[in-house]
C-alpha cells in the first residue's frame, strides 16, 4: 500500500495577495499567458489584478481566454501552440477547475510533442512551463494538485493527465474574487471539496496525514452549510471555503479520488450536469454502499460534519442540491459499465460492482 | 503579514517502509553520508535497516556518527569536512533533532564554504546536498522543515540556520525504531510537537492552512496523554505520535516558533534540560500569559485538547515532567534578557516584554 504525502506548491493567500506578492510574479519569467475562461475573470476583478501586477513588474503577457467549462483535448492543443506561438515563459492560470485544469496540460503541451494517443499515458519527458494558479471558486483544489481532468471525447467521459509536474509553482488564495459567484456555484464546488475530502479518507493511499488535512477540511465546510443553504455568505466563510477547498486538494493530491468522481463524469459527459452537483448527487449513496463494510470510517466523517446518520446527509445535500435529475435503467447500466473500466474506482479499499455502482445510480436519482 | 504554506518535502510512511521504498534511495545517487549520533541508530535497528538498502541498491556509504545531543557548530563544520573528503553524493540522517539538524548544517557546507561567523545569515548560493532524514524519535519535525538549530558557544544559546533549500528530499516515518524508547525520551519529545503545534497557532505567520494542520495535530497527541503518563505506549500510538510530530514540523515550517523555544533554548544551554522538556516547563505559563490578551486563541488550544482551563494543562504537563528545576533571579534575568533579543520573540502578535518574560520564567520554575 502507497503511505506516501507530496505537495510541493507554494500558497499564498489573504485578501489583495496578487497585488501583495508581486516579486513572485516576477521571478517566474519575461512573459506570461494567461489561461482562463470568457467570462468571470474579466467580471471578478481577478483579470484586471493581474494584469497590473505583470504591468507594473513590466512583463508582458498575452490572453488565451477560449477555455470552457470542462475543457477539451481539443482546447488544450490550441492553448498550447498558442503559448508556443507567443514564445511564453510562465503560465497563469484564473478561474474554477477547468482552466486551471486546461492550463496545467497547455504548460505540458506547449513543452513537449505528445501524441493525442499519449495524452494521459504518464509518460512525459521533464519540460513543464512554471505555472502560477489562482482560482475564482472554491471546489476544485487544482491549484495543488498533479492533475489535469480533460473531457475525452473518445472514450465519452473525462481523463486525467496525472504527473509531479503537474503541481503548480504557486497558488494563490483570495476569496474576494468569490463575492459575488452565484449560489449555484458556490453550493455545487462546496460540494465537491466536501466529495475531495470525503473521497481521500475512503482511499487506499489515505494516511494519517492526508486524514488530518481532510477532517479540518470537512469540519470547515460544515460549518458553512446552513449559510450555502440560506446563499448568504460572509466574507470570511467566503475564505473559510477556499482554504477548505485548497485543503481538501491537498488531500486528494495524494489520495486520489474514488467511484463517485469516475460516476460523476458520465453525469457530466451525458447530461450536463456541474461537476460539484454531480459528485454530490452521488456522495449519499456511496457512503451508505461503504458503510456496509468500514462503518467506522463513515463514522469518523460523518462525525467531523456534526452528524451520526448517513440518511441526515442525504437531507442535507437534499436541501443544497434540490430535485435531482433522472436516468433510464438502459442510461444507467451504460454509466455503470463505463464507471467500472475507470482507475479512480479502483481506489479505494472496497471496490463496488457493476450491480453495486447500478444500485447507487439508482438509489442517487431515481428515488 | 505574511500567509503562505508551503512544505515540497515528500513524506513515505508506515512500517518497514526504509525497505519497501528502496528505489527512492538510489535516485539519490553513488554514495551517502549517514549521519547520526553515537548509539540509537544502532540499537534501534534503524542504522541497519538503511546499511541493508544501501548495500542491496550498490550503494555505498560513509557513517558520521559524531553527532551530539544539541549539536555545536564546530560538529557540523566537522561533518561537512568529512562528506568532502568521502566525496558523497547524498545525505542520510538517522536520529533525533540533533542528527537531523546537523544533517542539514553538513548538507550545505559540503556544497559551500561559509565563515561561522555568516553561517546564520541567510545568504547561501543555491548549492547544497539532497537529503533522506529518518526520525527515530516523535517530536522535532525536523524531517519537514527549513531550520537547522545549532548551538552556538560565542552567543551562548542556539541559533537557527533558516533556507527553503534545507527541506530534505524524502522524510521517512516509521514508528518500529521508537518501540523501546525510554519513558523520559518519548514525554519530552511529544511535548516538544505538542509546542510546536501550540507556538505555530500563537504565531504571527499562522493561518488557516497551518492552524488545520496544527489542531489535528494537539489532537492526536492529546489522546496518547495518558499513555505518556504511564509510559505504556502501544505500537499504534507510537505511530500517531510520529505522525503528529511531523504534521507540527509542517506547521512551525510556515509559521515558525515563538518566545516558547528561545526562553527554552537557555534551560537548555545553561542546565542541559532537554529541548522538548524545556518548552514543557514553559508552555502553560506562556499559555496564561498569551490568554490575557487573545483568550479566544487559548481557548481553541485548549478546546483541541479536550481541555478548559489552562490550569488544568499547567496540571497535566506537572504529571507528565515532575519536579521542577529552579531558577535563581540573577539566572532569571539573564534569560530574559538573551531570550529578548531573539527573532522568535516577536513572532507572535503579543509580543512579551522583559517583565513578562522574567514572570513567565519565573512562575514556570519557581512556583
Amino acid at each position: 500500500m502507497i503511505k506516501q504525502y507530496y505537495m510541493p506548491t507554494q500558497i499564498i493567500m489573504g485578501e489583495d495577495c496578487v497585488k501583495s506578492n508581486s516579486s513572485e510574479f516576477l521571478k517566474m519569467g519575461k512573459k506570461a499567458l494567461i489561461v482562463t475562461g470568457e467570462h468571470s475573470a474579466k467580471k471578478n476583478g481577478s483579470l484586471d489584478d493581474i494584469i497590473n501586477v505583470l504591468s507594473s513588474n513590466g512583463q508582458s503577457w498575452a490572453l488565451f481566454d477560449k477555455v470552457m467549462s470542462n475543457p477539451t483535448i481539443e482546447c488544450v492543443y490550441d492553448g498550447a501552440a498558442f503559448a508556443k506561438s507567443e514564445n511564453v515563459d510562465f503560465i497563469i492560470a484564473i478561474g474554477g477547475g477547468s482552466p486551471m485544469d486546461a492550463a496545467k496540460a497547455i504548460s505540458l503541451l506547449a513543452c513537449q510533442d505528445i501524441p493525442e494517443d499519449e495524452l494521459f499515458s504518464g509518460q512525459y519527458s521533464d519540460e513543464i512551463l512554471p505555472m502560477i494558479l489562482l482560482p475564482t471558486t472554491a471546489g476544485t483544489g487544482s491549484e495543488v494538485t498533479p492533475y489535469s481532468v480533460l473531457t475525452n471525447n473518445r472514450a465519452q467521459t473525462k481523463n486525467t493527465i496525472s504527473s509531479q509536474m503537474l503541481f503548480p509553482q504557486i497558488a494563490i488564495l483570495d476569496a474576494k474574487y468569490m463575492e459575488n459567484l452565484p449560489k449555484e456555484i458556490t453550493t455545487n464546488t462546496a460540494i465537491d471539496a466536501l466529495s475531495h475530502s470525503i473521497e481521500g479518507m475512503l482511499s487506499l493511499r489515505a494516511n494519517p496525514i492526508t486524514d488530518s488535512i481532510a477532517l479540518e477540511s470537512i469540519k470547515r465546510i460544515s460549518r458553512c452549510f446552513e449559510s450555502l443553504k440560506s446563499g448568504e455568505l460572509t466574507k470570511m466563510q467566503r475564505f473559510e471555503l477556499l482554504y477548505a477547498s485548497t485543503l481538501a486538494g491537498m488531500v486528494i493530491a495524494n489520495t486520489k479520488t474514488t467511484a463517485v468522481h469516475s460516476m460523476g463524469y458520465s453525469l457530466t459527459y451525458f447530461h450536463d450536469i456541474d461537476h460539484g452537483r454531480a459528485n454530490g448527487l452521488l456522495l449519499g449513496e456511496f457512503l451508505k454502499h461503504i458503510e456496509k463494510s468500514w462503518p467506522d470510517r463513515v463514522c469518523e466523517i460523518l462525525s467531523a460534519m456534526g452528524l451520526s446518520k448517513v440518511n441526515e446527509f442525504i437531507s442535507l445535500l437534499d436541501e443544497l442540491l434540490g430535485e435531482r435529475e433522472k436516468l433510464t435503467d438502459e442510461q444507467i447500466e451504460k454509466y455503470a459499465s463505463i464507471t467500472a473500466k475507470s482507475g479512480n474506482v479502483k481506489n479505494s479499499p472496497i471496490i463496488p460492482s457493476i450491480k453495486d455502482l447500478i444500485e447507487i445510480f439508482n438509489n442517487s436519482m431515481n428515488k
